[in-house]
């Protein structure tokens, strides 16, 4: 029996984006350029504030422990497998750091041919010329009971989502305001049904996780 | 001192519209295109469901008891007085039954000149040709300390927010995708900043209520 889960996990404006606008390859060393990384930090800065984040990419001591924290590090720790899109993987190809943090294989899906991409710390990328089925039929054979989780961007997340492929997701609202930015369910299919399987409010973050329903 | 506070209280969908694509005056008749009307009662069913809802609009006994139906009546209950955009009146006019559901003064934004309108249960339509200041100030002068609803639609929800003249807002999140509609905060301004001020899990519908920050 398959008791693999496919899920994705972001941080969302109140205004539904999970990217401020100018935060692209073209702007990355003009943070300025639009506000994009003030924006960003609004977004992520309860982020940056816990433990397990702060550890995996060697920001320094100390940070939150509570319950963000938790929430951080399970969905780190039930993530066997990662999938993602080219652009989400172009972005942090320049900024990850040498030891990438994801510390599994990672599938990305573009149309670069490329050999497999070793990091230190375990990471792999794979990259992936043939579609979001091929994949997650890829992701699958190396995830065994883990999960796998549907890095982003929006669009591949989006891709996931209308194909009916992904079992569940969270969301963590953050009460900023973008203006422009990438919007996670810009094309959204309604023939999607989900429900509401939990609700955490934090101080400033309200998590709810979601549960696609199979048809 | 003033002690009223200006608010919304809208129902959202999850990618983020309060009304589906085709609700509009050209297809009211016609409930089949877009199934906007399907949509709609996706969102919309929840509310149905509340006693509260049931008798405000007549639709016949009964009805939930619970928590969402007691945010219902307690949200009409501060409501002293509405302010709507033209587009929601357009609709409403031909929607509301005779004893239209507000029960109070509202003032509808519009370049229509109208002599005011009252309906049965004591609902008062004033028109208000000189924009969202006027029509504030003019609710305010009959509020007391009651709250002020800006009632929507969408539109008219943005230029009061961006204008930096809400105080508090409560939003309902459902869990269905519209894929196109009417965006609540399509035109946000980022410089708008707002905090969580409580959360409120119900089975299928989270309840937020965000605070506006005053410069």
């Amino acid at each position: 029996m398959q008791t693999s889960k496919v899920f994705f996990d972001v941080v969302m404006s109140l205004d539904g984006f999970i990217a401020p606008e100018g935060m692209d390859l073209a702007h990355a060393n003009d943070p300025e350029y639009k506000q994009w990384m003030n924006k960003w930090m609004a977004l992520q800065q309860w982020v940056f504030r816990q433990k397990f984040f702060r550890e995996n990419l060697h920001l320094g001591e100390g940070g939150e422990t509570g319950q963000d924290n938790r929430m951080m590090e399970e969905t780190f720790q039930r993530t066997s497998v990662s999938i993602m899109g080219k652009n989400m993987f172009n972005g942090g190809e320049q900024f990850w750091p040498e030891e990438a943090p994801f510390h599994t294989p990672v599938f990305v899906l573009t149309d670069q041919i490329r050999n497999p991409w070793q990091r230190p710390g375990d990471t792999t990328f794979y990259f992936v010329n043939d579609g979001i089925e091929s994949a997650l039929h890829q992701a699958r054979e190396v995830a065994g009971n883990g999960d796998i989780r549907i890095a982003g961007g929006a669009n591949c997340i989006q891709q996931y989502l209308n194909a009916g492929l992904i079992d569940e997701f969270t969301i963590h609202y953050v009460p900023v305001f973008f203006g422009h930015g990438t919007s996670l369910f810009a094309h959204m299919n309604p023939e999607i049904k989900v429900k509401m399987r939990e609700t955490i409010p934090s101080k400033e973050v309200v998590h709810i996780t979601y549960e696609v329903e199979k048809k």
